[in-house]
């Protein structure tokens, strides 16, 4: 994009700071090495990580508008900067399992790395203060977070997501466990995926051992999270 | 039913008996007066609630059946004895929700009593050891404790249940807020109401004062369990 400006801060979360632009409903998002995992309560860095989870992202979105899921990718400015589309956020966190893992395992005693029947789709309320909680498709009409058609149209793409996603990742030696995307509303309501998608988001493991390449070596300070960032960058971009 | 014997006990859980009966596919059901509460921490004693629940079910599932809703209900038997259709029950706990309250109330910061936006239907997952997780429809589907279907009819059903119940209620200055039913499988597969509707499984307040006429007074303490069961039982029997 020519002439696009850098303007002032508009938000800083956990991994990304938001950046106002000249250009109508354009933004840029400022990728962060910091990590956080418990709702904020562990703290830490990963170097590298902000421009893997940038470049990631970018090059996953191109291919997720193939496939006719639309998104906020505009065009990437630098190694940890993107313009993206400027959005309000949907306050549903689109949770995807392919495999029990994480929390889920524990809530339902079901063992890390058992393959689900078929793929779940869940939404969690995006509040930090009630520590994002779980509830189901009735929840978010009851409390006036979705409309129905907005549901529908959010779970058409997530399957597709998680489709596509599966056979990118597979193509590479690594197996999709789950993930977590949101949703943004444009300014005409148009529903389209405002997230980065990274091992910040995704659970990852290599398909022949199982290793974690994903931030629960992070969050479960596994050691190697680091090497294990580069690693998938390596397996995406040959380098 | 004639010469329906009483043969052995199959099951005693919290609130109720089941026995086997010399009649293929009937049991009976022999309701008690033992009440708990979190999921069996807080335990106690409520004096004639085993009668009240099981005349109030009886007489709630009749009216249930004229709406097209199958239940489990063949005959009552005695005060506190029932003979019911013999079922393997569908692991899943089916909670409606008209008004916030209890657990929702606290999970969704949503103050107790604000009404919602349409009724909510939600799913936990029968299982003692797990404190009865919530789920969705998804997961549900992924642990294979339903199937597709099933949860089309048991939806259908819990729909028409809690209009019915509402204007049931409302009739003698009732609000239906919340409450739990379960359903089971007959032997060829049908889906039917099999659980009871009372005090115990609905959150029930005077529709002028909001005094609760139901299992909460005992769950939070509040005194004047036993007349608020009777209370219900008047406003129904009209005794």
């Amino acid at each position: 994009m020519k002439n696009l400006e850098k303007l002032e801060q508009l938000y800083e979360g956990k991994a990304k700071k938001v950046y106002s632009t000249n250009v109508e409903g354009v933004v840029i998002v400022d990728y962060k090495d910091d990590a956080t995992a418990f709702n904020g309560e562990k703290k830490g860095t990963i170097l590298g990580k902000g421009v893997i989870n940038n470049k990631m992202s970018n090059y996953i979105m191109k291919q997720l508008e193939e496939t006719g899921v639309p998104t906020h990718l505009v065009e990437e400015l630098s190694d940890r900067e993107t313009a993206v589309k400027k959005v309000s956020i949907v306050p549903l966190e689109v949770i995807v399992r392919n495999v029990a893992a994480g929390s889920f395992s524990k809530r339902m005693g079901v063992e890390e790395g058992k393959e689900l029947l078929r793929p779940i789709i869940e939404f969690s309320y995006k509040c930090d203060e009630l520590n994002d909680p779980f509830i189901n498709d009735d929840y978010a009409l009851a409390l006036g977070l979705a409309t129905e058609e907005e549901i529908e149209t959010i779970k058409s793409y997530t399957r597709k997501v998680n489709e596509t996603l599966k056979a990118f990742f597979l193509n590479i030696g690594i197996k999709l466990i789950d993930f977590k995307i949101e949703f943004g509303r444009l300014a005409d309501g148009t529903i389209i995926l405002a997230d980065e998608i990274s091992p910040d988001t995704c659970r990852l493991w290599d398909v022949n051992t199982n290793e974690k390449l994903d931030k629960d070596r992070f969050r479960r300070d596994l050691g190697g999270t680091e090497e294990a960032y580069q690693e998938v960058m390596r397996r995406i971009f040959g380098k």
